[in-house]
């Protein structure tokens, strides 16, 4: 393990993260908010600064990592960052216990969306700004923005990326990757600027369009109103944000692609067709059942299709109590909550390209079971997928059951109810948000215990990162055994 | 496909089942039934043996089958035979409804024990006999009975084996297959004649007793009582019961190695020692739990030791309301469904030893990424796994999460609430027998739609018979297109 050269990469990012906090103190000084307030993101720059500033005095002797740095770098980036940046919800008493405020922020950084609030209104909108500008940042990768804009890391950004961007294959993406990064961010910003403009102009208030742009261009999911997005009572807006969270939902390289002119290419895309495909026969099915038992078909439409936008993105806004709809429609929702978004998007959730490996992969063993000679490869967007991909996917599968499946016991320990205690677990390492019973849409993570909490932050931070950097943590390797 | 061939041995085991039910109705006139139920056998029998007769008439031109004729034998024999097997019901009127009675024949062979019966003890014990020796049949797989007895069978029985008998390898057993059938099928029987005894000596009716030992030697579940096991008020039995449902859920080479002198062997075997350890762990932690909330040590232990022996042989007898436990002891109930018993026995689920190769496959896959140059095998009993195996143990876990997730969506269209939704689906096809909800000890399948009745009695085939064989009944060949 090259450790000085991760060190010496964390320390930058920890750098980085105290410059970005610059914007929730001016956010502070503009609404006059008091001294502690501005006091606490200050402290907290100055503890990144300190400890930024440590790990880079050591230059590292070889600038070269594997894929194990890679992950090593990622998982520590992503635990420090968090660990960082629950201290201003703590110092400010927005959040005064450690571990609810460390849940708080992963579940910020990793897009989940997950709260422990159960106020979020009364709290000082510079903290409210963090909380969202958290999704902002943690939507496309903090250490996809590093490559973007820090020097000497083209080198180790190949290990980088493939751990950090979601998704079973970053194939799509042009090949120098300093130059991807900066096309990813810029298309991510430009989207942001568009919706905020749009929500501005639909009568959001302009702190609120800002907060809120930023949790739907990170499929985060957090609110600065209690009642998420229904508190705004402006059909319009909530239009808007559908859309939104489909487009922040699509794989950014297809933007590049049609960016290029080749719009044909992109629309031709296997995934995209899956994805749009999804969304509309779930919309259409809860819609018909909504139409039958509860509401007018116009107003059926628009819940279904916002609660559909919002889950299969793994945003988690809510512009309705989806836990009081009928069992189909629920069990919809869950299984869009696996299904998650397309690979290279802001969104978690199986992606939508290795859930068809998977059905492909299994049709194909189904296959072969019946005709065992014949040999089979299987096929995304009519090429043949690399063996080695396929076995990534399933292995991955595999990973992600046995995960959930620990966490479910553990999380039984506290003695909520079953719906809670196994749709926490789906909702958390998906990286939706909310879920079904107390942690429904008009429920929090507030009355889990403590180790519940740290469960659910290893399964947030396990989904985000697609699980493997996140064992990095169980391995030998976090104790060096000798420092090199 | 060798058509001929199958419709042959079809024909077989359609006699075979002719045969089979002289049994109930020798019960019928012992208990001096109505005419009406002894001739709801007669004319099954008849029927039986008009169209095994019908199939028999071609002789096959070459006796030779592949590994797909395999899977289409197994798939059409369970379906045939379930589908013969469930007009007892209908025509003698304890079971009108066609449907209701093919799932309860289907949870019969596939020694699932769900039921869709309300009231059980009004019925003509012959109907109850028969109810339950289906368990005993379809407990080690009638294609295996027909191999242990059939002439001619020797040069199929390979595949036949491989795709009737439950876990992913029967590389254990002794190398001649008609030798291995007799084998299993004496221990198989030696051991329900002790189990008989054991009851009937315990004070339980004979009746009662030979058709709860049928029903645990399948690890079925189905009871003569409505309140199952504690219908009897019988703490011994309940524990004779428990012991046997455990002795049932273990590999029966084991047996077979331990009757030849290899007890050692036997005892360092590693599946047996994860299944005994976790049945251990589970039984002690709900104990504690029912210490703490519910009742004193002993009782606890009682209704722990039986429900987790119960529930991880996959057979589904209860004495008490399980559903009412506290969530960590039904979440591990739950647990142990996916787990199952182990391979070689006549226990359902994923089974121990498939879950301790994706459990190691995907500690090296975590490994791999670390180390991607490293190449590692799989090891079970400290031996080399082949990677055919481990790659169909995880192809296996893929189809069967998707055959879930596909499932439960259709059940839920019935509107039932999503614990029953979702655990329907999986107590039938991991061939439990009683879940969670309306479902669950005190609750049946009755108010399911005739749609979920018929996905559940796929699924419950397809957790029978692995997966693979069902998936029969979609493919191309289900119509012959040439019948040579």
């Amino acid at each position: 393990m090259n450790y000085r050269k991760i060190y010496n990469v964390l320390g930058s990012i920890l750098l980085l993260e105290a410059v970005l906090l610059v914007l929730p103190v001016m956010v502070s000084v503009v609404f006059r908010e008091g001294f502690r307030t501005a006091l606490s993101f200050l402290i907290t720059m100055a503890l990144l600064g300190a400890a930024g500033g440590l790990m880079k005095i050591k230059k590292p002797e070889k600038e070269s990592i594997y894929a194990r740095d890679g992950y090593m770098l990622v998982a520590l980036t992503w635990l420090f960052m968090s660990a960082f940046g629950a201290l201003p919800f703590v110092i400010s008493g927005a959040v005064p216990n450690y571990i609810n405020a460390f849940f708080e922020t992963v579940s910020g950084f990793t897009t989940t969306g997950s709260t422990i609030l159960t106020a979020i209104e009364p709290l000082p909108k510079s903290i409210l700004f963090w909380r969202s500008f958290t999704h902002f940042i943690g939507g496309m990768g903090i250490l996809v923005f590093a490559i973007a804009i820090l020097p000497k890391t083209e080198g180790s950004a190949m290990h980088i990326m493939r751990a950090e961007v979601p998704g079973p294959s970053v194939g799509k993406l042009v090949s120098r990757l300093r130059a991807s990064a900066r096309i990813l961010y810029a298309i991510y910003i430009g989207m942001t600027l568009v919706l905020i403009i749009l929500l501005f102009a639909g009568k959001m208030p302009l702190f609120d369009s800002i907060c809120t742009a930023f949790a739907t261009a990170g499929t985060g999911g957090f609110s600065v109103l209690n009642n998420s997005i229904e508190g705004y009572h402006n059909p319009y807006c909530e239009v808007v944000i559908a859309v939104f969270m489909v487009l922040y939902g699509v794989n950014f390289n297809l933007y590049y692609i049609s960016l290029k002119g080749h719009i044909r290419h992109a629309i031709k895309d296997e995934e995209l067709r899956w994805y749009l495909g999804t969304i509309f026969a779930a919309t259409l099915i809860i819609t018909l059942e909504l139409t039958v038992t509860r509401h007018h078909f116009g107003h059926s439409l628009r819940l279904a299709f916002f609660q559909v936008s919002s889950i299969i993105s793994t945003t988690g806004f809510t512009t309705t109590d989806f836990d009081s709809w009928p069992t189909l429609a629920r069990i919809i929702l869950l299984l869009l909550m696996f299904l998650g978004a397309c690979a290279g998007s802001t969104g978690g959730g199986l992606k939508i390209s290795r859930v068809a490996i998977l059905v492909k992969s299994a049709k194909r063993a189904i296959k072969k079971a019946f005709n065992p000679g014949r040999i089979e490869g299987v096929k995304m967007d009519g090429k043949p997928v690399e063996e080695d991909l396929v076995t990534g996917v399933v292995n991955f599968l595999v990973i992600y059951v046995i995960v959930i499946f620990i966490s479910v016991f553990i999380i039984a320990i506290d003695g909520h109810d079953m719906i809670t205690s196994m749709t926490s677990v789906i909702t958390c390492i998906n990286n939706v948000g909310p879920a079904f019973s107390e942690i429904g849409p008009y429920g929090n993570f507030a009355a889990l215990s403590d180790l519940s909490k740290l469960v659910l932050t290893f399964d947030m931070l396990a989904g985000r990162l697609e699980l493997i950097p996140m064992f990095m943590i169980f391995s030998k390797y976090i104790i060096p055994r000798k420092y090199a």
